[in-house]
């Protein structure tokens, strides 16, 4: 049966709102990390703030909170304990992100690129994220896979994939 | 003044932990859309779904707090309130982004991306988003300013920018 074929039989595509709400890619890294206090901390994380004391202060929360946050992150492979030990002191444990965690670079720089364009104010932005390797400012960009970039008005269409549900 | 001359005068980088943790694009647009709900109520608007009925029914939560968090995106100029009416029908309202809340685009794919390579499991992505114009599945890059593209394993640096407040 041809592609074509297989597409006439299934009907009508539905549409988004004909899909379940919950089996949706946006929802299960909103339930991940769709609290503002996770993205701080990941934030922190690819910053390099990596040491307890220094995570605990820079985001200016208690040590009994920042414990529990950071048990969920772990529990969710996010962030992995590193065990180190500073010359006369005991081991203590700082926090990197594993390649899950380092993989959400795309979120946090596009909840950036919003905030410097809507909220930074006449200031301009906080931060500039510069790639490493030749110093030019990073930017998200929405491109197709035949190689087009989509500017915001550019239209997109939802389709439902492999993994898509009807609702109950 | 060079550049250069002006960059030694203000002495060595600070890091990104010496900045304050709320003068930051990412805390305040996680502030702004940072919950899970807002997220979920984002992507159906994108999707075309407008209606309040079609809202609380498809995101299945009760009509008063849908309320309130349309109160929510409408205060925050996300969404505006368009009125309607059927024939035969009293007047109603649909909710449609504005171009502010059109520009989460990125968010709301960055998201997506995500869910889809780390929590769709086996049976593959909920849901294609396509560019209308050709058919080209939409994804999100990271690109800089000379035009590199971006992988998971490419180095970038965080550093001050215009807005940048130091740490109280």
């Amino acid at each position: 049966m041809s592609p074509m074929a297989t597409a006439e039989a299934r009907g009508p595509r539905p549409r988004p709102r004909d899909l379940d709400s919950g089996t949706c890619s946006i929802a299960r890294t909103a339930a991940l990390v769709g609290e503002p206090w996770t993205l701080l901390e990941l934030r922190d994380l690819f910053n390099g703030v990596s040491r307890f004391d220094e995570l605990a202060s820079h985001l200016g929360i208690a040590r009994n909170v920042l414990t529990r946050r950071l048990a969920t992150l772990l529990d969710a492979g996010l962030v992995e304990r590193v065990g180190y030990r500073e010359p006369g002191q005991r081991g203590r444990h700082e926090y990197r992100l594993t390649a899950a965690g380092r993989d959400l670079r795309p979120v946090l720089l596009a909840l950036m690129g919003y905030g410097d364009a809507h909220l930074s104010g006449a200031e301009g932005p906080p931060v500039i994220v510069e790639h490493a390797g030749c110093g030019g400012t990073v930017h998200v960009r929405l491109e197709c896979g035949h190689g087009h970039r989509l500017g915001p008005d550019d239209r997109v269409r939802a389709l439902p994939g492999p993994g898509a549900r009807p609702r109950a």
